[in-house]
C-alpha cells in the first residue's frame, strides 16, 4: 500500500467523518467512503479551486506554497489537500469536529 | 461605521495578523492594511475562488452553504469570509497563530 493510501485510511478514523476520496492525478476519484455523484463532483471541480489557490499564493509571495485548502460550511468542514499528484478530500461534521478539537486541545495541554 | 468596517477592525487586532483587505462587491478593495500590489491580487483572484466553492458547496448538498475558506500556506493562513456583498480577506502568520490557538484552547478550558 502507497503511503498515500495510508495517509487515506488514517484520515478516515478522524472524528466525525463523513467521507474521504483520493484523488488521482487525472481527476479520477481512486478510493473513496462517499457515494457516487458527491464522489465525482468533489473529484472534478476540486482540482481546478487547488489549481487557482496555488497560483494566487505563487504570485503574491513566490517563495511560499499552499499546504491545504479548507471550506467552511453550515453543515461540514471539507479538507483538501495534495500530495504530489495525488489530492485527498476529506468532509468532516462540524458539531463532531469542533468538540473534538476543544477535547484535544485542553489533553494536549494537560501532558504537558 | 458599517457592520462589516467594525468587523474589519476588530480581525486587525487578531494573533499574527499580517495584513486585512475589505474588498467592494465590485472586487476593489475599499479597506487594506497590506500594500497596493497584494492587495489588488487578493481582491481580484479571491472572487472567482469563493464563488467555485460555494458552487461546489451548494452542488453537493443544496440546504447547505459557504461561511469561510481558509487556505494554509507554508508561511501564512489566509481566511475570506464573505459578508452580504462585502468579502474580508484575513492574512495571519501562521507560527503565531498556531500558537495563539494553543493557548486560547487551554485557557477558555481553564475557565470552565
Amino acid at each position: 500500500m502507497s503511503d498515500v493510501e495510508t495517509t487515506f485510511d488514517r484520515l478516515l478514523k478522524l472524528p466525525g467523518v463523513m467521507g474521504a476520496i483520493l484523488v488521482n492525478g487525472e481527476g479520477e476519484a481512486v478510493r473513496t467512503s462517499m457515494d457516487s455523484t458527491s464522489s465525482s463532483i468533489f473529484a472534478g471541480k476540486m482540482r481546478p479551486m487547488v489549481k487557482m489557490a496555488r497560483a494566487l499564493v505563487h504570485e503574491v509571495e513566490p517563495t511560499d506554497e499552499l499546504t491545504y485548502l479548507r471550506m467552511r460550511t453550515l453543515k461540514s468542514e471539507i479538507l483538501v489537500a495534495a500530495e504530489n499528484e495525488h489530492m485527498i478530500i476529506l468532509v468532516q461534521d462540524t458539531n463532531i469536529l469542533d468538540e473534538a478539537r476543544r477535547n484535544s486541545s485542553s489533553s494536549s495541554k494537560k501532558s504537558e
